[in-house]
């Protein structure tokens, strides 16, 4: 009847649109401004892929070029985070928390969800970033079979062709 | 940053406890008492089956076996909306519309969310009532797919044992 107050609300944020869409659709939509409730932005670091080649096939990077591509997925985390965090500036008595985990983010999402006891997920309908662009939706899927709380799938609306005008 | 007024939210509603569920979950949840929200309970009838024995095999109803059916599937979505309704009774500025249409719920939901061009699509997790259950989440799953908006999926929690004292 009326919007409860300080519930846990996790919100999974990537590289893609998609999910900046979703955050700033919850926070226009579900998060209330008078409320108390805390906003739990997680973003998962895809898995590192180490392949140890000890019998001398297959392919083996050396300790450069893992911890090049470690600080990458470090800086990407971190600029996903800041720019989440940015969209939610305005939110004044809502608490934010941020959160950087690694693994496949349908289950780091699921579990997060679960250890926290939130109140509600919100992720983007498409996969999660570039790299999981394979699993088109399946993130959101999974999460919403298998999370044990409301899941809410938000899906960024295709940008109407209003500006491109070739029939005129 | 704050809840959106005038928002169109639609509702799947069936006979099943987990649509009563995310009923009650999003009038808590997301409908603002302050907003000028609509909030339209869409039931969906299941298709009637009709088999027409044209050939004398299979099965044949008669008129009155038909209209018998056709009163109770009647008489279900009346009860259903009923329900729903009682449920919203004390938002006070949220304008409620009740809809009843037939199908295959999970295309009816779609196109009845595109048609009416709502903000919002909300769902019990679990199917689209007992006799759908074959279907086991394909309802919600659809809508997440399909629908061009926003959907939220909303699971009953399983009821703790805290009741049953079978250990003390």
């Amino acid at each position: 009847m009326t919007t409860t107050n300080e519930r846990k609300i996790l919100v999974a944020v990537d590289e893609g649109e998609e999910s900046t869409y979703a955050l700033s659709w919850c926070l226009k939509n579900v998060v209330a401004e008078d409320s108390k409730d805390t906003l739990v932005l997680l973003y998962v670091k895809p898995p590192q892929v180490v392949y140890t080649a000890l019998d001398g096939s297959g392919y083996l990077f050396s300790p450069d070029i893992i911890a090049t591509m470690d600080n990458y997925r470090n800086q990407v985390a971190e600029s996903v985070i800041e720019k989440a965090k940015k969209l939610c500036k305005d939110l004044q008595d809502v608490k934010v928390e941020t959160r950087v985990e690694q693994g496949d983010p349908r289950d780091v999402i699921c579990s997060a969800a679960e250890k926290m006891g939130v109140d509600m997920v919100v992720v983007g309908s498409h996969g999660y970033g570039m790299i999981k662009r394979a699993f088109l939706g399946s993130v959101s899927n999974h999460c919403a079979q298998n999370a044990k709380c409301p899941v809410l799938i938000v899906k960024k609306p295709k940008t109407s062709a209003a500006t491109t005008s070739t029939s005129s």
